[in-house]
């Protein structure tokens, strides 16, 4: 079954309505670059003032069109543009392009409008881009529901990335950049104020088509975060990288920062979080969000990150392993067998890795063909950088080199090889088609080597691991602010290990607990109303006396009733004092869009001076878990610092992923949650603090 | 005075030794393109075999030739170049280019070899750039002493930039890259082994020829600290930017690292010292390089952050905002008059900035012009970016934008506007002479920006404070490993504050320093054969009674004759227990070309987990010191964290620089220093450790 917004790009017949005349004007121009793109569906003017539009029939009316078309272009202003597109609703019309602007974006009243031509889309079939946008094209079909003059940059035949825009100015740039960087595009859709199709829903479609095998996108904001979520799933079970660039800031950062947590969820955290779950590499400007499709759309995705660099210059060479060290890519060394081998062919050079070709090579590019099968053959590299600087493109080396380049890739038909080379943009569409993809920067080179392994591994991963099941009598979130040892215990129902405590009324029943417990205690005063017991001294550390007992459950109940004399107070917490470990703080925060997202962090200043966490959204498996962990600055800590046995990692993912799986099960009725902290020992873990704030019922 | 490697590059009269009747030939490259570039010099070939070269007349050696030439290229094989070179020196030839390779590069003959060469160099005036490297060219000139096709890729007339490489392949591909990027460059030059000239000597040069005001440079490595450091400071003198790329790593990182400190210099931490103490901008990428030598080169450099961001899209704007952040810039809001007139003008665009034109601004130009000069007339911004897409390049707004363009730069000559533009790179050069420097991507317009203001302040700042003069008295580094205590006299000595104590033989005395301090102390056993203290239990904290004194003293005297028998025990020091405060590190590590640098950081994990920290050249003044604070992650700890006090920055400051004059005073004594940790307290801050390592005596 195909895709409901297909008639949106591969329309059999379009109409137009407000249709041009002339093939500049915005009406105009879609009829105008079709019929020069030679599309073969039909093409119906609407024009209630004129007879013959570009040399086609018109009709007065989208209901005169003499058949249902399969998408409708809506290009007149916005105070008839909403009859407009009731007219195509009621005729059966499958898909429409409002290019029309006024609405929602503009005032009040343009919002007012929106929401009647969202209600008639939604009363009816048709599938809707825009309003306030820059239209669709299909650069196989000749399908240009555009008026951008994008048919006039396009330069390159159409190719397997499909790119989604919310802007459509944006959107033209990012086609005109990608088109002189030799990328094939076979869809552009833009998305404007997004009544209908959003962007997820292009990804979607993206992910389903054979035509499309690299998707790029550019968004604001998310407004759902199924669609999404389904979208970038669906993405990654096609094997279809996803480049996203996602700009500003979600609602999260103007928020009032009710708890540690939502403090630190900061500008974007969420975004980070759903593009790292779902592996979509997310580009920080243009030229990186184009670069890497370029890369991505060889096709070519290493489940390693071994990669083998080549150069004619050595200072190059040690700019590739020095962005190899940050992209995280392995140098690895060439086998000693292999080196021996290139020392014999080309005495001194440097033959480790990276390996150096030396002028003596371009005298002999047969040198340089041994030297890369070598590599190939014995080294089981999962990349290949050759860094041929403008060898390529001088008349003494160039046929050599070509030559070079079509018996490796003859040798070598799947092997992944890139070249770098410059000053030769005429002979880069020659190598390309020979599968090489072709870089100017040396580091750049490895930037998309890396983000081709970033596909690799998450393409081989497939599906991460399901959440694990909520335990049976797990509890509910709170509907009212709860206090320390009653958050524990509902934590302590949902899996996460929890201090051993107990909450007494009397000295009698502290001085028993501590019996129990057999080794010093924590005191602590538990009030709902003092969630931050430290500040009014209602913490007592580390007391392992029957006296001291007594004497400190009296001094933290004096304590709490001068501080807050109306305080509820529960009674004071008895508590094992905890292990050694390290400390770290996990947390939830409730988005907006996403619902509830688990942060991660080390704690002391890691969290409060160096904002070094990471988030994912709930819920998530083990594995993920385990992803959030090694993401984290500050993650030697837990490997065991200044001798120390390093922590108990599974059981830290293994409370990460049953937070994950208590926020989704409650997800509407939480606000914040803090597990602070949360202490990793060598064998286990053990939260020794909680704060449950639930969401404020209105 | 001229510069002495000027005939390298403003010849009057050149010479070609091995010259070759081929031009396409290495040997007779030189004269065919300095020929075709219509070189106004005298070309002398040098010959034995021929009578005439190219349709000149050649000549059997240098000594033959008619007039003492200003450079001679030597480009003849390794095995005679040396008796040309000789011929050369003999002669009085001011200068040589050696094309020659085989040298140190490449066995330890070529290294034998190699110095040959140089001793006949030393003996003469003759300056020398390679071998083994390609050359050099001044496009003013026409003069191409070089065999890389360089005439054939230059496109742009000769311009404001400089450019030099120590490898010969790598200069060709900045070259390339520049010449793609419409970067005028004057003159070109590659060191390739540096005999005698090397990179810094010919920063040197661009920094005092008029013709340069941009610096391009490229190395893998320095061979002298003072040459490039007077080249750094001459640059900035003369307020010309240095945009340097220097790839691998120092010896540092591969050093045995004998202490702490050295441990943290890691791969080239003392570049990036070198580099940022001289306000260079060091590039990571060639991208990056030429992007901003292009943006450097339009000569205007503000001397503050305050960025105007226009754009016709909204998502643009956010972006840019985005990466405003990243990059420091300040997206200080319009002043409320100036919104309220863009609202006027302007209904429903966004006003605060990033300013949206929205598209009414497109169908009306004067809109954009009203809007830009508000922002200038009454924003006070030091820099503008307008983005307008491929709206400078459609059809339908090309001309439109053009009067726009000369009209805002008519009326606003000396105003900072960078235009980021796409599909219009035939319309770039006519922007570009309007002195709008044009970018393509919006994120990385505003790195650029942001590079303009980093020289804009250094240029501003000039010449950092002197470093602080050496107290009198100031004690010279040790010979010999010593202890603690002796450790932290010296550097009291030279200003930096220690804690207060006093080394004790006997119980006895701990007891009268206890009684003199007046409070609790820390007593630490002293030896220069212990340097680790805590690990033998050589510590004991805390101590406020005088039966402990007493007792203390006596344990500390027995764990250490128990753990080190022979140790050599100096006694015990009784100190203040350091006050409430921040812990820093302070160090100083001894780098092979550079001498001792100064290092920063904060204590714990912030040394020991992230590698936070920050190096200078030692001596440095106050100001510079106060930089280095202003660079590390934890920054904000100084502030005051959870309601404490901010620390003592200026008494930090003070001391970072004392240590700077210390190690400077002491150059080649110190192996490496280590102060740790160095607490900073509200007011003041002092030396609670110390360990000073000497350089071994050979």
């Amino acid at each position: 079954m195909s895709h409901s917004i297909e008639p949106l790009l591969g329309p059999n017949s379009v109409a137009v309505i407000g249709a041009s005349d002339s093939p500049s004007r915005i009406g105009g121009r879609p009829i105008a670059f079709s019929k020069k793109a030679n599309f073969q569906g039909a093409i119906y003017p609407v024009n209630p003032k004129r007879d013959m539009v570009q040399g086609l029939q018109a009709y007065p009316s989208i209901k005169d069109v003499p058949e249902v078309v399969d998408c409708a272009i809506v290009s007149v202003p916005a105070n008839i543009a909403t009859d407009a597109i009731r007219d195509c609703a009621d005729t059966g019309v499958k898909s429409a392009i409002v290019f029309t602007s006024g609405f929602a974006e503009m005032d009040e009243e343009g919002a007012r409008a929106q929401d009647e031509i969202e209600a008639i889309i939604k009363a009816s079939d048709m599938r809707v881009t825009g309003p306030n946008c820059l239209g669709t094209f299909n650069n196989k079909s000749g399908w240009y529901g555009t008026f951008g003059n994008t048919l006039d940059m396009t330069k390159v035949p159409p190719g397997p990335v499909g790119i989604v825009t919310q802007s459509g100015a944006y959107g033209a740039h990012v086609y005109n950049v990608s088109q002189d960087r030799r990328i094939g595009a076979t869809y552009w859709v833009t998305t404007g104020n997004e009544i209908d199709v959003d962007v997820a829903e292009v990804i979607e479609f993206y992910a389903q088509t054979d035509d499309i095998d690299v998707i790029v996108a550019y968004a604001e904001g998310m407004k759902s975060a199924e669609r999404i979520r389904r979208a970038l799933e669906m993405a990654r079970d096609a094997k279809k990288p996803v480049i996203f660039m996602k700009v500003g800031t979600t609602a999260i950062g103007a928020q009032a920062a009710a708890s540690h947590t939502a403090s630190l969820a900061g500008s974007d955290a969420v975004y980070d979080a759903l593009f790292r779950q779902y592996g979509v590499y997310r580009a920080e400007t243009t030229e990186e969000m184009i670069d890497i499709a370029y890369a991505c759309q060889f096709g070519q995705f290493p489940k390693g990150r071994k990669i083998d660099l080549r150069t004619i210059s050595g200072g190059v060479g040690v700019q590739m392993a020095d962005a190899s060290h940050k992209y995280g890519m392995d140098v690895a060394p060439m086998p000693d067998g292999v080196q021996k081998k290139l020392k014999e062919m080309i005495p001194f050079a440097a033959v480790k890795n990276p390996v150096d070709f030396t002028a003596q090579a371009l005298n002999d590019t047969s040198l340089m063909r041994k030297n890369v099968s070598l590599a190939i053959e014995e080294g089981d590299y999962d990349s290949h950088i050759i860094y041929l600087a403008s060898v390529v493109a001088s008349p003494l080396t160039r046929d050599a080199c070509q030559k070079l380049m079509r018996d490796l890739r003859a040798a070598y038909p799947d092997e992944l090889m890139a070249i770098c080379v410059n000053a030769a943009q005429h002979l880069l569409p020659g190598l390309e088609k020979l599968r090489y993809p072709c870089f100017e920067d040396p580091s750049l080179t490895v930037r998309a080597m890396a983000a081709l392994s970033h596909f690799g591994e998450v393409f081989e991963r497939g599906h991460p691991d399901a959440p694990p099941p909520a335990p049976d009598g797990m509890l509910t979130a709170p509907k009212t602010a709860v206090a320390e040892h009653e958050a524990k215990i509902i934590l302590a129902s949902a899996g996460i290990p929890v201090s051993r405590e107990e909450l007494v009324s009397d000295a009698v029943g502290a001085i028993a607990v501590w019996r129990a417990i057999k080794g010093p205690v924590v005191m602590k005063i538990t009030s709902p109303d003092i969630p931050h017991k430290t500040e009014i001294g209602g913490v007592i550390l580390n007391i392992d006396d029957e006296a001291d007992i007594a004497e400190g459950y009296e001094t933290l109940i004096k304590r709490a009733k001068v501080a807050k004399p109306d305080a509820k107070i529960d009674g004071v917490i008895v508590a094992e004092m905890s292990s050694l470990g390290v400390e770290t703080v996990m947390g939830v925060i409730d988005d907006p869009v996403f619902g509830p997202a688990v942060m991660f962090g080390l704690g002391g200043v890691f969290v409060e001076v160096l904002k070094d966490v990471t988030f994912r959204l709930a819920p998530f498996g083990v594995d993920e878990a385990h992803r959030m962990i090694d993401e984290i600055q500050g993650r030697t800590m837990l490997d065991g610092m200044r001798g120390q046995p390093p922590a108990d990692i599974d059981a830290l993912a293994q409370a990460l992923a049953a937070l994950s799986v208590f926020a989704h099960a409650n997800t509407g009725q939480i606000e914040s949650i803090d597990v602070n902290p949360f202490i990793v020992m060598p064998k286990g873990a053990v939260a020794v603090d909680a704060l449950i704030i639930p969401k404020a019922q209105n």
